[in-house]
């Protein structure tokens, strides 16, 4: 008689954006007179840059003849891409990685939930707090995360690394021991970010203990300031150590069109068995590669018109994301991000918890934002606003908070 | 210190097509002159149809303009698609299923492969034999499938099920209950069929053990008899025992596209919890939606034009099967599949193994096929040939496989 894989039912009922969406519904069935404003859930808004258009259409033109149709993929992803991707992304930085070190996806989503596949049952996993929920999720179905206690929100089995204001959201090395630490910088949710200086002492750390770093850099686009690495690799010894997850729907606005790699060095072994060896065989069975279409358009993001298309872009929503910043630090709140990524992370005020605050702003601005608590335990007083809504409705939001 | 996966350490080495590509290379290397004709991998040839084309071109078109871009996906597919899907793969069948029993995905090699997922480690899988090797890969790195022996190329917790020209390709039932049933049909490789009475069989069984049927119907379209079943919930009482899966690759020729979904009726039920649920919160965890373009094309296939164009490039394909079948037959082979599937399975002549045959093929016809041995051990003395070439090719294969 089949049974069930009983880690699913240890995971919490409601999902944070499900709650989110179902609050905002009711409020509108209410209101149905008020126009609520989202800078919650960070999907962007802008349109696909004309670069990417065209290659679209041109790959999509190859699929109707024999002669230039594509089937299957090759499981790692076409070679003109990884070429390109290397090239532009890690080698023009001075980091050391080859194209057949890079794995094409449907997204960094995908990558950050199944990388943990190819790890032992045993392993213990770090995340920093708060947190993108995907990492700890993942390894719940895992069954890698012990017992969870509501009350808390903390699993047992799971090394928790608090980020708060008080830690300038720079997390201290863990005293218990991980096998697995997951980073993401820029920083999902707290929008802050750390230096090559800060990242190397986690390589350091990471090959001192056994360590892997699986390292999120979705947001990497949005790095501003000198001083922050674009890779991981731009660290001496990340080769031993990391492992990189990218994805174009930041950069790109490809959050509908599906597109994200993730980096493997050759260099991460166990008992001389190469984790590269391990992921490209997870690829080989369980995956089928990236549309051809899709690829192709990937590569475009890399071209002169490209690039100078997407620069602006990624500047239409960093001046969003400025709008919010400085709308909010003259309304009196304390905000951090928003400078090298499109979140911005505020202080609840007067004590609020998260959720009081959410409530607050959906019913008295009619703006709709991310409770902090929803990331994690250490996220409880905070709430994430996102620069990916339009120029117009931004400032129209900010206007509303300072009216409060 | 982090620790592999080991399962992923107990797969076997070599697969199956990289294994024929090296042998392929090999041979084009030391004859340079002679030009091979593959009907070895499953890989469609010809081109998309105009409909599809011209589907992907206007939703690209979408994706460029500011009101109608298209950002994250629903988790479970565009209710456009699922309410298509819904209305004329299973309503027009008269099988009942309703359109958020529906999860679209990228394609049904994944779904394939990681709906094991959602069910207990300890639950025993049991398979065909020979059989799609995703089905047992993807469970040996599950860690279910206990040790390889590496001279019968059997699972010690494998239950298989032989399927050969002595019981005509239809399996009996186990004699260990299993508590998950793969069965595909058409079946991938032999090209054989259960007709609907023994199909409700299979259904009749896994309702009083209690086991869950996972159906892979990817061959679907090229189902030419009558009494064969188009999707499993023909059958009576299969919608509290299987999962379907589904494919777009071979009905639309979308191996290179990607898209394909997967059918969970809320009625397979464990202790009050639905399936259905936890492959809900998998797709919502791990997944972000197939892209909004291939979702429209997805959509087109059920066109009144979709189709007509999609039927006669199934035809095109047939037609090879059937000049593959024909051919060996005048040739004095023994022969099976080719009328409700694209593939010819056929027992390789003079006692000669899957890989002598194999051999035999490359070097003196010039023609590659794939080794049955290589879909498990049952497939030792078998050989499948694919219809997806082209015409032509297909016709001089056939020819040097008869001159020789």
């Amino acid at each position: 008689m089949f049974q069930l894989n009983d880690n699913y039912l240890k995971l919490p009922g409601s999902y944070l954006f499900s709650t989110i969406g179902k609050k905002v519904r009711e409020y509108q069935a209410a209101h149905p007179d008020q126009k609520v404003i989202s800078l919650g859930i960070g999907d962007v808004t802008q349109p696909l840059a004309p670069v990417i258009i065209d290659a679209l259409h041109r790959a999509v033109d190859e699929m109707g003849h024999r002669e230039t149709f594509h089937g299957y993929a090759p499981d790692l992803g076409y070679e003109f891409l990884r070429t390109t991707i290397a090239k532009h992304d890690f080698q023009a930085r001075g980091a050391d990685i080859s194209a057949d070190e890079i794995f094409i996806s449907d997204g960094a989503k995908c990558d950050c939930s199944n990388i943990q596949e190819i790890f032992s049952q045993d392993n213990t996993i770090a995340v920093c707090d708060p947190v993108y929920p995907v990492y700890v999720d993942s390894n719940v179905m895992a069954g890698r995360t012990g017992t969870y206690d509501p009350q808390s929100g903390v699993w047992s089995d799971v090394i928790y690394m608090p980020c708060t204001m008080d830690n300038d959201f720079v997390p201290e090395l863990p005293k218990k021991t991980p096998d697995l630490i997951y980073l993401c910088y820029p920083n999902n949710p707290t929008g802050s970010t750390l230096t090559k200086d800060q990242l190397q002492v986690w390589v350091d750390y990471a090959n001192r203990v056994g360590a892997v770093i699986l390292f999120d850099a979705a947001y990497e686009a949005y790095i501003s300031e000198e001083n922050v690495p674009h890779t991981i690799y731009e660290c001496e010894g990340a080769r031993t150590c990391a492992i990189e997850m990218r994805s174009f729907s930041k950069n790109a606005g490809f959050t509908g069109v599906r597109l994200g790699f993730t980096v493997i060095p050759k260099d991460i072994q166990r008992d001389g068995v190469a984790l590269h060896a391990l992921w490209a065989r997870r690829h080989g069975t369980k995956y089928n590669g990236a549309p051809y279409i899709i690829q192709r358009a990937g590569e475009a993001v890399y071209s002169p018109e490209g690039k100078e298309q997407l620069t602006k872009q990624v500047a239409y929503y960093m001046n969003n994301a400025a709008v919010i910043k400085e709308g909010l630090c003259k309304a009196g709140y304390r905000v951090s991000g928003g400078v090298n990524a499109p979140y911005i992370w505020m202080k609840t005020p007067d004590g609020m918890t998260s959720w009081q605050f959410f409530d607050e702003l959906l019913n008295k601005a009619n703006v709709v934002g991310t409770p902090g608590s929803g990331f994690g335990p250490s996220g409880e007083g905070y709430f994430r606003l996102t620069a990916f809504g339009t120029y117009e409705s931004t400032l129209e939001a900010v206007r509303r908070i300072q009216r409060l």
